[in-house]
């Protein structure tokens, strides 16, 4: 039974002007009110508050903050700058607050929470509503939260995978055969991605490689690829760089691929929290709004890796195989080895060199890396149809012993705007043996966090070079790794770090 | 094996020229830096940093955001408004940015939402992490996240209870018997805290009564008793009420009683989410911390009540009782009828109107919240050791009706710093029924969000006035119940809302 219609209330709105702050928040729209501001009173906002505001019929969602003082007029609100530049208000056009509609899509991530399992219908409207901007940075950890561990059934999964791909552009490429790579990380210095798309593509499959930022790693592979090329192409040129070498390896982000995983990403990074569902539906939302259909994922498994156990490792294959299945996705599972360290650098940078070594093929390079991209790529050389088995890795091989893949990597480069060479840290220092032994082991977590300690991925030139590996002989003063840093500061932090873990390179208890 | 020993680095710490930006962010420090200053490039700092900002000897953690435009010089640093008025700084006094030292509890936090079980000391130094400020906001949401729906094993919440009791000030009482009452809430205008309270220690009973402020619901008990007097006394005037008259209600938080638990709850309420393992420590470590040692606790129970089912209860019973006996806290549990609101009013202001009608003992006056105050009361009599059974009901019914509870009351309130009286919202909607029949059911958690959509707690005079009862005969144009706001745009904001759910106060079909 309906109670008595409502008389239509005009809605109050009261009109302020606005005021560029140019606040910068990292991503979430805030709107300062003066303290004792009408609008406070009268419309019981306070800090924490969302509103809605408008601007003409230009409006968005922000969260309240108060400010004291006399720097805001009292018939003024204050933009922080994301809200300015969305909202762009032209000379003279005035602002509008009001209530924001209730965001009926929080009460599935309360249930979530409680661990209820969503519908599709549940799950699209939290993503719909993070692509409008509609939660609050406070909001989308909570979601993070509820669906981190194993909390997401596979029927969410897929649903989370669906909406992300449907909140941004879907790319659409010529051809019946579009390939690509993953690797799902937890290795530092694994960067095999560079050197498979220049093998892959210069044999002639179409490769268009977009990548993410570092999500809690020291880099990833558009942070390791920016040292070499710009990779914050939009379509248009992304296209071009496709047509003219089969291949890219650019920065997702910039074209609006899955743009809600994106905003996940980053307070996942704040947060410092993966989850084997959104991981999964981060991955494969961009793969399949990149319009690639046949996938290669490499899965490192180790003690410190992010995949732990084999066990693990099936798990997460199962729910990758099931989600793309689900979509059409033809998928080859690598399981890896994932012990230690790939190749010397860990970081932006560092990694970059490492890949220029390999395609350069000069004499230092890391083997280790070259042998994991030769195996990735001869998957991918499968999955596209060229070759199968050790035909495939032949294929490979010859491509980069030959100097084509090089070739092509230098063409892609500069179709993507340019290549360009990593520069140098200024500030490096060595983390030595303490006496003649082995390396018993690695630990990839907190190699990786002195790395981040150290800058990287921000500071683009730091993280730091791994000198040896597990079942090294070691001697006492000779360097395991060398921490770099962009600034005395990042330096002394890490160094600090290094020093209350010394076991982050483990030797053993005999010579 | 240790590596190395580091050499000591000094560490650079920029030094920089605070500057007060006057921004209240609702509780988390924030740090502003301009755009391109030397401390992002040369430390990596960038959005949703944590920062070390020390001050001579005096220190916190902040977050970073970035000031584009020259609202800041390039050697100024921005203070958040608790920044500010926590470091305090002299004329001329300079700040040091640093990177903070790592939080290491918060890999408990992650530990925990991977499914983990804490041990005592791990989430000891959560909550001492915690009470030193040294958790972002978002931080903060993950770890109620981590702890909501019953993510807590008993000895997390002993554990858990433990620590916010020493994160603050612990009271101390003479005399033996120390008595407190508490409702888990989750029941509209369910205000009986003041007429009990005013009841028992009328009748000689020690009651130091403090409250919160609502979390998830429009009114508190420290909202509703702030309408009637002073609640943010400190310890010192606390005492002289208790001395004075043996008992009092105010607000906890201005006491420092577990204020990590304010902390908590302040996140809690912008995300609407409660937990039963931070909702038991929540309770007992505000009794523990305020030096009681006989607690009666109410536990409404109703399909749309905080608690729902028995069974939900008597988890919830348990996990308190379980708890308490750890502390030595004796604890009277009271199951009471949660189908329905309590009283007449659903707000702080409206809900004191309706206290205030059962102390005067007033022909108007809710008679459900009366006699649940009794029966409150009488337990509280009970656990006190000053009656039993029907003699303990009988002595609060009497110690009502003679008045003895009023100027009881009175008495208190005066001695808090002086009694007054409840305002009128100034915009008031009367919503009637659209025919005649019969009310079926009432759901409390719609009708507490209509409450506070209308501005409740916030504007303290907003709310509903509800005048109906589940199982009452209505005719065509009854009110079933009226909003109250204090603005235009917050009465036309709940209105939206009841006009979307028609069925908060449900009718039958037949007449």
């Amino acid at each position: 039974m309906p109670a008595a219609p409502l008389p239509e209330l005009p809605f109050p709105g009261e009109r302020l002007r606005p005021r560029r702050i140019g606040i910068d928040t990292g991503g979430e729209h805030v709107a300062y009110l003066p303290l004792g501001s009408s609008a406070c009173h009268g419309e019981g906002f306070g800090p924490h508050s969302r509103l809605q505001v408008s601007v003409g019929s230009r409006g968005l969602m922000a969260t309240l903050a108060i400010m004291h003082g006399d720097a805001l007029a009292p018939d003024e609100v204050g933009l922080s700058e994301s809200a300015w530049l969305r909202l762009q208000p032209a000379a003279h056009e005035q602002v509008a607050l009001a209530h924001p509609p209730s965001v009926e899509s929080l009460s599935s991530v309360r249930a979530k929470l409680y661990g209820r399992t969503l519908a599709d219908a549940e799950i699209r409207a939290i993503v719909m509503d993070i692509a409008a901007q509609r939660y609050s940075n406070l909001e989308l950890a909570t979601f993070i939260a509820a669906c981190s561990n194993d909390h997401l059934a596979l029927d969410e999964v897929v649903a989370l995978t669906g909406a992300m791909v449907d909140s941004g552009a879907r790319l659409h490429w010529p051809g019946a055969v579009i390939v690509d790579k993953h690797c799902v990380g937890g290795l530092p210095g694994n960067r095999t991605t560079p050197i498979v798309v220049a093998i892959c593509t210069a044999l002639g499959l179409v490769m268009p490689k977009t990548s993410s930022r570092a999500i809690t790693s020291p880099a990833g592979t558009a942070d390791t690829m920016a040292m070499l090329a710009p990779v914050d192409l939009d379509l248009a040129r992304m296209r071009r760089t496709v047509e003219r070498t089969g291949g890219c390896i650019v920065w997702g982000g910039a074209i609006n691929l899955a743009p809600v995983d994106d905003t996940l990403i980053r307070i996942e990074r704040a947060l410092d929290i993966d989850s084997p569902g959104q991981l999964v539906a981060s991955i494969l939302s961009k793969k399949i709004a990149a319009g690639s259909n046949r996938v290669v994922i490499d899965v490192p498994v180790g003690p410190t890796a992010k995949v732990r156990e084999a066990r693990h490792a099936r798990t997460l294959e199962r729910m990758l195989r099931a989600v793309a299945g689900r979509f059409g996705l033809e998928l080859t599972v690598l399981r890896t080895d994932g012990l230690q360290p790939v190749g010397r650098g860990v970081g932006p940078a560092l990694e970059a060199r490492d890949v220029l070594a390999v395609l350069q093929d000069r004499p230092q390079q890391p083997r280790d890396l070259r042998e994991r991209a030769l195996a990735l790529a001869a998957a991918v050389i499968e999955a596209g149809g060229l070759a199968a088995g050790t035909d495939a890795l032949a294929l490979a091989r010859e491509c980069l012993d030959s100097g084509r893949a090089w070739r092509q990597f230098q063409a892609i480069c500069e179709a993507q705007g340019g290549m360009r060479a990593p520069g140098v840290a200024p500030y490096r220092h060595p983390v030595a043996a303490v006496r003649d032994s082995r390396v018993e082991a690695i630990d990839n977590r907190r190699l990786a966090q002195a790395a981040k300690l150290a800058g990287a991925p921000l500071s683009p030139l730091a993280g730091l070079v791994i000198d040896v590996r597990v079942g090294d002989p070691v001697t006492t003063g000779q360097p395991l790794f060398t921490l770099h840093a962009q600034s005395p500061g990042e330096l002394a932090y890490a160094m600090e770090y290094v020093s209350r873990h010394p076991d982050i390179v483990r030797l053993g208890t005999g010579p």
